[in-house]
């Protein structure tokens, strides 16, 4: 209640508090109500504005580092070249300590709650929410036999679920990447609008869509996958290492793929999705499919389980690591016999964005260079980030399950 | 890319980068992934970490501000008083800016998305994740064709909801407070577990809980109703008045009711519900509540739709103002003939933290003074937070639908 009190204290005695930005710098669709910085302009250069009144020096991260400056009303301005079209998390860093902006909404990436814009993209129609009929995304509680914990997946229904009798569905297990979590796809990527635009168009079968949070450990394993960012920003300075003394060991990989979570997916995910759910049977409708580390997770997982599952897709993420790449050993060894993966996998999906590096490229030719069919894809101008994965499930999707 | 590349770079050189809290000082529960800070200790006092590394002055406002003091290892300390039990939402001042503490999860609170700290509660059990069958929230999109825009609402339905075949369930409506939004009541107020929990128990009826989001406004209408927050963090220094200038105008009230948000309730909200939800007709099997101004709007848009509603709540809310109150008058006159009023009211029920002052205690005084029967419920030692209505819920949803 004091709080209450002091916030309506400040805004009886506060007037004429908006400094407005140029009327052709629209807010950023992230910001809190009201909140009229960060704005992007037409040319897609951002402002952003920091109120940090004691503050020696401030940064923005917004594809790459701009330095802000104090103006005479006393708070810190700064704009950014053009950024990339799409969704970026960006930090602000206030006299060395990188924090969120009071702004906008955050959201889990990087494995923190972070600020994002959006730079409206010129084909944003389609995750664009439409006057269509809807899907629902659920919040499904279940337990875990494997991590004896309780977990939660997102569960995305096709419209009409609710009211198509025993009418069943195929199903597609999704995944998020590194430091981010299972609301990821709906919240940052818009899979349910995509989803609800593509069958509206009649140019994806209706499908059930399960987005699980890849962080999974039993009991006494390290559950440290997700935890770099933290130990980052909670860093204590490490002191110099001796004179003469070995060097220290790295501490862990960073995008790894967790048996663990492959075993809780079979013992406990999918038993609860197909007891709950309309789901129609077999590996010839079900699918799997993951950004970044859940696309290592993807194969991990799926290149494994050929049994139980007929469509495989990474986006921005793989099974091999370029240069050590063998397709007859690789990868569980699933690319050893091409032809007999081609029989059995109906697609196997690759997706980057055209400036985040040629792994991915590298990645599809030398498989088809191995005779292994892929179905490659190339998001035009945009990095390891979400407009990356949107645009690669609006193009996977139609894809599935025919 | 290049942000992950840092970051696997920063933790291939860093090592030995914990600095672990005292083993009797349990992580806050709602940090991120493997951040030991903030951490609550078993008086409940709460410790804080923060790295600023050039800031000159660092302070931390939960329940009550404390300045925090700069170690040896670099990193800002520091200890509260012991806090109340419950959720707290919380922030950081770095040399003069606000902001969010990067430690934690936020969530949507004041206005803006906010640190939080869960300061364990003796009766915690009541919301708990327990071993019971648990019910489903689901994010429900819908037109709304008062505010010509799209709205979500979340609407939790009960355990066995979808094998119960044509089983129709009565509806509870119910409201956030200001800054919050329609995520509140599960991800603050955990009222599904709370629900699940008392469903388990046999101490309440299986019930669909529609959550909607206050903020309602027709195209062109101040929305202002939740900027507040927004207007105080990207404030502009006011300058002072000119000598014999007339006082600036007040902007606008704070916690207010909206009689648009009532229309689109009727208009949209109840009919996506019963449309698409398999909900028991007519007063008796619905109810309304909602928390300090969703209380206020509950009594607004209930008091006069008495035809539609058979019980009402606020909690930390109502709907008059002490000292100007009148019974005969108030309140839509909705209290003018009290024995009308407790034959059609099947319950009027209003609850406030003990230590948030005596407005509900009076109202409900006066009501009763009046004629109008009241359940009262005060929570012990909780001010004007989550914990006064989490536990507000629990003792008012076993008295819905006898």
């Amino acid at each position: 209640m004091k709080r209450t009190l002091m916030i309506a204290t400040a805004l009886l005695t506060a007037t004429n508090v908006w400094s407005q930005p140029l009327a052709t710098c629209k807010p950023n669709t992230l910001n809190i109500p009201g909140a009229p910085y960060p704005c992007i302009m037409p040319d897609r250069t951002a402002m952003f504005r920091v109120n940090a009144p004691n503050a020696q020096k401030v940064t923005v991260s917004a594809g790459g580092r701009v330095e802000m400056t104090k103006k005479d009303d006393g708070l810190w301005y700064a704009t950014t070249p053009p950024l990339v079209e799409g969704f970026h998390y960006y930090t602000i860093n206030i006299d060395g300590s990188s924090v969120s902006d009071p702004a906008t909404r955050t959201y889990f990436g990087g494995g923190l709650w972070s600020s994002a814009i959006e730079v409206p993209a010129a084909d944003a129609d389609f995750y664009a929410r439409k006057d269509v009929p809807h899907g629902v995304v659920r919040q499904q509680t279940y337990y875990s036999t494997v991590t004896q914990q309780w977990r939660r997946a997102l569960i995305y229904t096709p419209p009409g679920y609710d009211t198509s009798g025993k009418m069943q569905y195929p199903v597609l297990y999704l995944l998020h990447g590194w430091g981010e979590n299972e609301v990821g796809w709906t919240d940052q990527g818009h899979v349910n609008l995509i989803m609800d635009n593509l069958i509206a168009e009649k140019k994806a079968k209706p499908m059930i869509i399960v987005m699980d949070n890849l962080n999974a450990a039993k009991p006494g394993e390290d559950a440290s996958i997700y935890n770099a960012r933290s130990v980052l920003t909670q860093a204590v300075p490490t002191p110099p290492p001796a004179p003469g003394a070995a060097p220290a060991p790295p501490r862990g990989g960073m995008p790894r793929m967790s048996n663990t979570f492959t075993e809780m997916m079979f013992a406990d995910l999918v038993p609860t999705v197909e007891k709950n759910y309309r789901t129609l049977p077999g590996r010839d409708n079900r699918a799997m499919a993951g950004l970044s580390m859940g696309g290592f997770q993807t194969f991990n997982t799926g290149l494994t389980n050929l049994d139980k599952f007929a469509y495989l897709a990474g986006f921005s993420g793989n099974c091999g690591s370029i240069g050590t790449f063998d397709p007859k050993t690789s990868c569980s060894g699933a690319f050893t016999n091409a032809a007999d993966f081609n029989k059995k996998v109906k697609l196997l999906y690759l997706s980057t964005g055209s400036v985040e590096g040629p792994r991915v490229k590298q990645f599809s030719d030398t498989l088809r260079a191995a005779g292994v069919n892929v179905v490659y894809f190339e998001s035009p101008g945009t990095a390891h980030e979400w407009l990356t994965w949107r645009r690669s499930f609006n193009d996977f999707a139609p894809r599935l399950f025919r």
